[in-house]
C-alpha cells in the first residue's frame, strides 16, 4: 500500500507508491511509458477498472461504448479509497496511509482529438465531469482536497497519449493551496477587497495582459508568469469552490479554455503543458472556519506551457526564469483569431 | 535589461530575461541548446567573459590555460551587476530591475570528467570556488541571497555538457529559502533544539536512511524524499552560512559529495540531477535580525535526481510522487562501495 509522508521542516507531502513501478532499479531516463494497447478506446472498456462516471448516449450500459467522456479509477493508482486512513508519527515525521482517489477522465473516444480540438460541447462535458467527480468524492469524509489536472506532451509529464485528465482526491490540503489560500486571506484582511476582483479590474484597465474576455471569464497572462505563454482562466463571479460552478459558467469557461488552448497550439507546435484546477479545500481544516476562504479565494484554471524543463534554480529556490514578458505573450496570443 | 517580478498573490519571483532568447517565437520543444564550440576548454579562455576567479598553476596569467577551476560571468546572464537596483510598483505588483550576478563555475578543464569522477582535491576546489565567489559577491550590498547549483543531464535542465555549476546572486531572498528558514525558526522556538541536530540524531539512531557518514558530514535519503534516490549532505557542525565553512569541512564535504554522486551514478546510468546549495541569506531582511537563522538554520546540499519530469500534480500542488521509499534507496546506495 502506498503512504503519504510529510517533511518535518519543509512541510511538503510526498506520495510513496511502490506499486507504480515494477522494480526500482529498472529506472531509465525516459519520461514516457510506452503504451501497447490504448485502454481508453471505445470497445476497450474492460481493459480499465469499472467506470465511476460517464457522459454518453441515453440508455447506454456502463462499461460499454457510446460514451463521450468516461471516468475510471487509475489502473496504477497512487492513492486508493480502499483501507483505513491512519495517521502515525515516525520520529518527528508525519505519515498517513495512502488513502485517497486517483481517477482518469478520458476526455473523448477519439485518441487523436486533443482538448483544444474538441467542440465547445466536448470541453463543456469534460468540465462537467470534473465537477461531478468532485461532488461525488466529497462524500468520502477522508478527502480534504481534490485536484484536477492534465499533463500534455513529454515536458508536461504525459504518460499516455489518449487525451485524458486526472483527478486526485487527497487526505491532505497540498502546500501550494495552503500558501495561496493564506495569501488570499491576508490580502483580503489587509485591503478589505478580494484579490481576484482587483486582479481582473487591474488587468482589464491596463489591458496589456488580457488574452480573452467573455461574459463570465477573463483569460490573462499573469504579471509574474513563471512559464512563457502561461494563462490563467479566472471567473468574474466570486466563488472559492469549483463544486459550486453553475452550468452557464461551465459553458463560457469551456469556451474560454478552448480558445486559450487553441491559441497556445497556434503559437507553439505540439506544446507540452499542464492544466491545473485551483479550488478551495473540500472542508475546513482543523482550527479553520470555511468562511476564511469563502470570500477571499477564487477557483481558477492555470495553463502552464512547458517549453523547457525545471532546472536547479527553479527547483531549488522557487525563482523561475522566463524569456518572454506576459505583455509580449498576450499581444501575440490576442492577434490569433479565436478557434 | 532583465527584470524581476513578484506575483502579488503567490509571492514568487520570476526573472524575465528577454536577452536569453533571440526571438520569442523561435521556441521549440527541445530542452538542450546545441553547443557548437566548447568555450570552457583550456585555450578557449577568450570565448568567455573575463574570469572573476580561478584556481590554477602558480604564476598563471588570468584568462590563459593552466587553471583547474575557473569562474566566469555567464555569457547569457539572467541578471547583471551593471546598472541601478530600482524597485517599482506596477499596480499591486512588485518589480525590480534585473540586478544580480550570474556566473558559471567551470569545474574542470576536462570536458568529460563529471564531478563524481574528479579527485577528492578536484571536488574540494569546486566547493572552495563556491565559497570564494559567495564571499566576493557579498561585498555588493544589493545582493540578498546567493545560490550555487548544478544542472546535470536533459531532465536536470543542463544546457551545456562541459561540467559546470552556476552561481546566482539575487537581489531578493527566494521563497523556498524564506519558507525553510521560517520553518527552521519555528521548530527551534517550539522545541528549543536545532532541527538539523534532531534530524541527524534521529537518522543515525534509526539507521534506515543514512548513506554515508564521515567526521563532519552525514549523507541521508530524507524521510519525505520528493525524488527517488534524493540525498542531503548535512554538516554536523551548526552553521547557517556556507560562507563560514572551514577548510577542513570542505575536505570532508567534498569526500561525502563525491561518494554520494558516485553511488548515484552506479545506481542509475547517466543520471540527470540537480545539486543545490542551501544556505542563509547574505544579510538580514528588513525587520529581521540575522540571529533569527544563525542558530536554527543549517547550510546543506541537496542532490535531487531527476528520473522523471515534474508534471501537473507536482507543479500544481507541491505534492510529489515517488515510487521508491528512502529506506529502500538508502539500503541500495549503502551496499555500493565508496568511490
Amino acid at each position: 500500500m502506498s503512504e503519504l509522508r510529510r517533511d518535518a521542516l519543509l512541510r511538503h507531502w510526498v506520495i510513496f507508491c511502490p506499486e507504480r513501478v515494477t522494480r526500482p532499479l529498472e529506472f531509465h531516463e525516459e519520461g514516457i511509458r510506452l503504451q501497447e494497447v490504448d485502454a481508453f478506446l471505445p470497445g476497450h472498456e474492460l481493459l480499465t477498472p469499472p467506470e465511476v462516471y460517464a457522459i454518453g448516449d441515453p440508455g447506454r450500459a456502463p462499461n460499454t461504448p457510446g460514451w463521450r467522456v468516461r471516468v475510471v479509477p487509475n489502473r496504477y493508482p497512487a492513492l486508493r479509497v480502499e483501507g483505513q486512513l491512519e495517521a502515525t508519527a515516525c520520529g518527528h515525521n508525519d505519515c498517513l496511509t495512502g488513502i485517497g482517489a486517483h481517477e482518469v477522465v478520458v476526455e473523448t473516444p477519439d485518441p487523436n482529438k486533443e482538448l483544444h480540438q474538441q467542440s465547445p460541447q466536448g470541453v463543456y462535458e469534460v468540465l462537467l465531469a470534473y465537477r461531478a467527480r468532485m461532488l461525488d468524492l466529497t462524500r468520502d469524509l477522508r478527502m480534504r482536497y481534490i485536484v484536477a489536472f492534465k499533463n500534455v506532451g513529454p515536458l508536461g509529464g504525459a504518460s499516455l497519449k489518449h487525451p485524458h485528465s486526472q483527478i486526485m482526491g487527497l487526505p491532505v490540503v497540498p502546500p501550494v493551496f495552503i500558501h495561496e489560500l493564506n495569501n488570499a486571506r491576508e490580502y483580503y484582511l489587509r485591503h478589505d477587497r478580494n484579490y481576484f476582483d482587483d486582479l481582473i479590474r487591474q488587468e482589464l484597465s491596463q489591458d496589456l495582459r488580457v488574452v480573452i474576455e467573455n461574459r463570465d471569464f477573463v483569460v490573462l497572462c499573469p504579471y509574474a508568469s513563471r512559464f512563457s505563454f502561461e494563462m490563467w482562466v479566472v471567473p468574474r463571479r466570486q466563488s472559492s469552490d469549483y463544486r459550486s460552478v453553475q452550468d452557464y459558467e461551465l459553458t463560457t469557461c469551456a469556451e474560454a479554455l478552448r480558445q486559450a488552448l487553441g491559441k497556445l497550439h497556434r503559437t507553439i507546435k505540439n506544446p507540452s503543458y499542464n492544466l491545473v484546477l485551483y479550488t478551495a479545500p473540500l472542508r475546513a481544516m482543523p482550527g479553520q472556519a470555511e468562511s476564511l476562504w469563502e470570500s477571499c479565494y477564487r477557483w481558477h484554471f492555470k495553463i502552464m506551457p512547458r517549453l523547457s524543463g525545471i532546472a536547479g534554480l527553479e527547483l531549488g529556490t522557487g525563482v523561475f526564469m522566463n524569456p518572454i514578458l506576459p505583455e509580449e505573450a498576450a499581444r501575440h496570443l490576442r492577434t490569433l483569431r479565436g478557434a
